[in-house]
């Protein structure tokens, strides 16, 4: 299984890659951005890849305390690699990834540096960061609690300030106000972020950052006041089990003032909370990275998925035979075409609209830094949506993928048990995806209302702008080949699109009073931010397949796959094109139509499409999607290691099978 | 967590409970089907509740091999409780059930001894089923191979006739020949029904059952030639990976003629290949069955994941106070409802159909025995088609229900991630879900084909006869009101099934010829026998709430319930129902009006909905399902449990965590 592309003999998919119509080099480069970016990534999954340390076939069969401490090595051997070989910042996060395997590194360099970053002043910068990028102190972000996730303005841990010592006081003051879930919380930080109610002169201010330590650096005890441990399993075996998510409590554990994160408001030395002049939308720009950063892990998670079935699905093979004949390939039959290449679309299309929202993070940043607003709101409704719809639909793609691998899919040698388990809390982390899609909405419809009055819409919304024509507008299709042009896609998109949002605005005003209006109609608003959402991700990838891409062939397969994805979503979401007369019945039958046509173009090409993503054996971890195809004595081979085949005969049969046998069952004490 | 409705001391959940707007005693009755099943199950169900052997709660933290030996052990200690208190068939069926832990009894009496029933002549029945029913022997059914599954005629496996010996032999040609997944062979079993091309007198015969011992039945070890082993860990903790799904490979092993199963057909001393008398339809009864009790207990695991989701869902609160006031609870806003009231009414709805199918499995028999094969073809397609749409939407709704309790349905204590892991093989086993609607779109075909010719389809296909009106029809809703009229209903799901079945049969007739154009359209067919299969549902729900139903107030929750389902698939698939004309978009939007209104009148009444179902916490094994709400401490109690909380500092802190925190990573060697 660790087997590496070079040491191969038999290349069993040799057949499918000759028979691709393009150059599967440029089309990495198109994938991952850059010839540079090829190269690196490639260099660091080969040092994983190559270092036994970082072996993870055996990850699934491990305890709970044996998984931990294998993170607990991995992390350290890594730090060792990086500094070691002086890699970079971009090498380091690549050699992270590749590892593969979730741990307290995650969250000391993907939230509590960060915290530091955004909300610390710039002493406190200057004072905990160097311990943070040397590791003398492990950090985590304690924000969540046992009964309070989403709504954080709920949460109750509270940080009074004591004039007479100049402290905070932390305090847990019920059940409910337990941190819970923090990642790297449970063994390994030995300090937090933690987020509490602020109270000073008697007064509640709300939620803020305060830095706590929680383990004494010299023996990792929990300091005094401090209750500390792990929430126990999660689902799936391996996949998150490796991280310490945490249960902390504190009874009335003090800390300097200075530890409050004071870069947008302080408390002074009497206790009086002031604000600074730094403004508070600065705070958006680490929520739009952060979201960027998960909507690239989807493409990542949901491109693993597809490799691994595209190659099952061209090794396996069912039914079809002719007088005991060869059977036919899988991934010949339609109906596997039809929900496995739509998913080999999303992820190009998500990867794609990733790279674009990293563009948009830089462009807001920018914008805040010179104090410009005006596009706060859309590239939050942008940011937010397409959290959401990735990673739920990345979610259901890897499980879709897991069901058309059959029932070995089922096995943990297939790896996509394990995908799919260590995938999905994306969909409830950084914002519960319903939630998410409800603030879209909220935006949609205020932009909606304002439409009359003239003020223009922005970016990703610009298109509700054309307001006048969209409403009226009559699709021009009349041929399955007229869906190739992407004019016509992007019409009947932004006219669905507009006119549910529209829809829905009619309804709520019909209501005694707008909240009232937006509770009842919520189910209808996801509809809406949903159809907004997947409007932006098909312009996106419209506009991507519209520049130009070098090699032979690349660009040609893109915009394949780019029509794949529009006429697959309209396809499955026909009833809004119709509801909403975007389309009519013979249009949208002719978009089906087209949409088989483009999955026989796919066919072809579908291995040197996954092949594009080039992901090393190691990191696939997945004997169904070995590069060589050499599935089945591999499978066999796997079969052995499990530790039920240490011995023939299983433990317990003089227990609990011969005395059932040999009908000695009442005499036995079970 | 196991701790029983009596022991409870608050009731977090009275209101809830006191504002339920019927008789829940006589919903239990309606649910489980009469007055006796309720009071068997509650029994049965109490008496593994109460049984220290039976425990559940710390099985997703047990190795795979201690897992297993906890399966021996619960099914020894099981069989024994069976024998001692003389328990009926029912009764141990049920016990079995409540047992709740995959094994090699659900083999032994599933397939093995169903198959020497079905498959074997009288004197083969008189010599194995003794055996079978003390156990003195233990079975399971070995058909799936590593290289095949769905194709059963390309299994590889040879069973050649020795007429020098009057023996089979037994063999496994190549690799993928290797028998894989059968469930209890890894382990457990000491013979198997074994699939294998009957060779004789040099002559291929296709695929033929015999009873093959594999194991000693003095010391459990594999007999000369037979190579036993288990395949490895699976999706989850816990869940399916305490059975040994095995793999077997035969290195020419002898078995006397006589065990080949010769019901339906024999090979005689000299070898000659020869029918029997028995018509082989009557292998269909069998298929009728098992599916049937498939659809059965989709009920059983969509109604538990849903009983979880709801009450954890009026315990839950998120957002929504003001100034400092109690949270709403979660199952108060619409999104949440809009997700989970459809799956509450589809487990009901999914029970109905499975009391029918029940009933359709006692008259194929009776006409089977009549040689009265008229039905058959309706019966099979009805069958294969409700377990492929039943197991499909379960597995994803467990998924959803896990979502709608946010991040705490994550943890292995909310007992939802193994109950998704143990429950999505379905989707697979027994056919694959896509290759049964494949099955049954090809008699949609078949039955649209002859319609012309006057041939009158029966059953579930009866409504195809009216092809006349239902091609023309026009649904006369013109109020939101009008989609309670059962009527309305019933006739839009009828057109909606039959135009998708006339067109696909139009599209396929334009096809050169019909096998390329079935192969073409596929992705369409599937659509096709969903939306088929979906009318059933539908149908036998209206049926149900048409009859006699005691109990103050029970008739209008159910009928409440068969609306949710009605409108809630129409809503889901409102393209079908547009593009095909049999509703206008207006008259979709009505149905979506309905069904948020048919929500709010389940609202009051969820929390005694699933109460119906009568689960014990013990069977549902969730912190979140407790009956008595108390959810929050016991989160809190049961994250202690895990092993790595064992330590308040984890292994693995002197060699990893220190030497980083300390600098010393360069000295320590890892």
């Amino acid at each position: 299984m660790a087997m590496d592309h070079a040491a191969a003999e038999v290349d069993h998919l040799a057949a499918e890659r000759a028979a691709a119509r393009f150059d599967v080099e440029a089309m990495k480069v198109a994938w991952a951005g850059s010839r540079h970016a090829v190269d690196v990534a490639d260099r660091m999954a080969r040092l994983v890849a190559s270092d036994p340390v970082f072996r993870k076939d055996n990850r699934t069969m491990l305890s709970r305390k044996d998984l931990f401490k294998d993170t607990l090595r991995k992390a350290a051997h890594a730090w060792k690699r990086i500094v070691e070989l002086r890699l970079t910042e971009e090498e380091a996060g690549l050699l992270r990834q590749y590892v593969d395997q979730p741990g307290y590194v995650d969250l000391h360099w993907g939230m509590f540096v960060p915290a530091i970053k955004g909300q610390g002043t710039e002493e406190q910068q200057k004072k905990w960061l160097p311990l943070a990028y040397k590791f003398q102190i492990i950090g985590c972000y304690a924000q969540t609690e046992l009964g309070h996730g989403s709504n954080v303005q709920g949460l109750e841990t509270t940080a009074t300030f004591d004039p007479k010592t100049d402290e905070f006081v932390i305090h847990s003051p019920t059940l409910t106000s337990s941190k819970w879930w923090p990642g790297g919380l449970g063994k390994a930080s030995t300090h937090a972020v933690v987020y509490a109610r602020l109270i000073t002169e008697g007064k509640d201010y709300g939620i803020h950052g305060f830095i706590v330590q929680l383990r004494s650096l010299e023996d990792h005890s929990p300091l005094p006041g401090v209750t500390l441990g792990d929430i126990g399993g999660k689902f799936g075996s391996g996949a998150y089990n490796s991280m310490d998510n945490g249960v902390l409590r504190f009874d009335h554990v003090r800390i300097p003032r200075d530890q409050m994160l004071m870069r947008l408001s302080q408390v002074t030395r009497e206790g009086k909370y002031v604000h600074s002049d730094v403004p508070k939308q600065l705070l958006y720009g680490t929520m739009v990275y952060v979201r960027q950063s998960i909507v690239a892990d989807a493409s990542k998670a949901l491109s693993r998925a597809v490799c691994i079935a595209v190659r099952y699905s061209a090794i396996r093979k069912q039914f079809g035979s002719q007088d005991g004949g060869p059977e036919t390939q899988v991934l010949n039959y339609r109906t596997q075409q039809s929900r496995l290449f739509p998913l080999l679309a999303s992820a190009y299309a998500f990867r794609f609209v990733g790279d674009w929202l990293k563009w948009l993070y830089t462009d807001v940043t920018q914008k805040l830094e010179a104090k410009d607003y005006s596009t706060l709101q859309e590239a939050h409704a942008c940011t937010a949506g397409l959290k959401a719809v990735t990673t739920s639909s990345t979610a259901d793609a890897i499980e879709e993928c897991r069901k058309l691998c059959g029932g070995h899919g089922y096995l943990n040698s297939s790896g996509l048990p394990e995908l799919f388990a260590v995938y999905v809390p994306a969909c409830t982390y950084e914002g519960d995806n319903v939630v998410l899609l409800l603030q879209v909405a909220r935006i949609l419809m205020k932009t909606v209302s304002q439409l009359t009055s003239g003020k223009q819409p922005v970016g990703t919304m610009a298109y509700m702008g054309n307001v006048q024509h969209l409403m009226q507008s009559k699709c021009a299709v009349k041929t399955a080949e007229d869906w190739l042009n992407p004019a016509f896609i992007q019409e009947a998109f932004e006219a669905r699109a507009l006119r549910m949002a529209v829809n829905c605005a009619q309804n709520i005003g019909q209501a005694a009073n707008q909240e009232e209006g937006f509770y009842e109609r919520s189910p209808d608003l996801l509809e809406a931010a949903v159809a907004h959402i997947q409007l932006i991700i098909v312009t996106k990838f419209i506009e991507k397949v519209q520049q130009d891409i070098p090699g032979h062939g690349v660009k040609e397969q893109l915009q394949n796959l780019c029509n794949v994805y529009a006429l697959y979503i309209l396809h499955k979401h026909l009833g809004d094109f119709l509801a909403t007369g975007c389309i009519t019945p013979k249009q949208g039958a002719l978009a089906n139509e087209q949409l088989g046509k483009l999955y026989a173009q796919v066919r072809p090409n579908a291995v040197a499409l996954v092949d594009a993503f080039n992901y090393t054996d190691h990191f696939l971890g997945s004997v169904l999607g070995r590069y060589d195809g050499n599935v089945y004595p591999a499978l066999y081979e796997e079969a052995w290691k499990d530790p039920l085949n240490e011995t023939v005969v299983p433990e317990g049969y003089h227990e609990y099978l011969r005395p059932l046998l040999k009908q000695q069952l009442k005499l036995s004490r079970l």
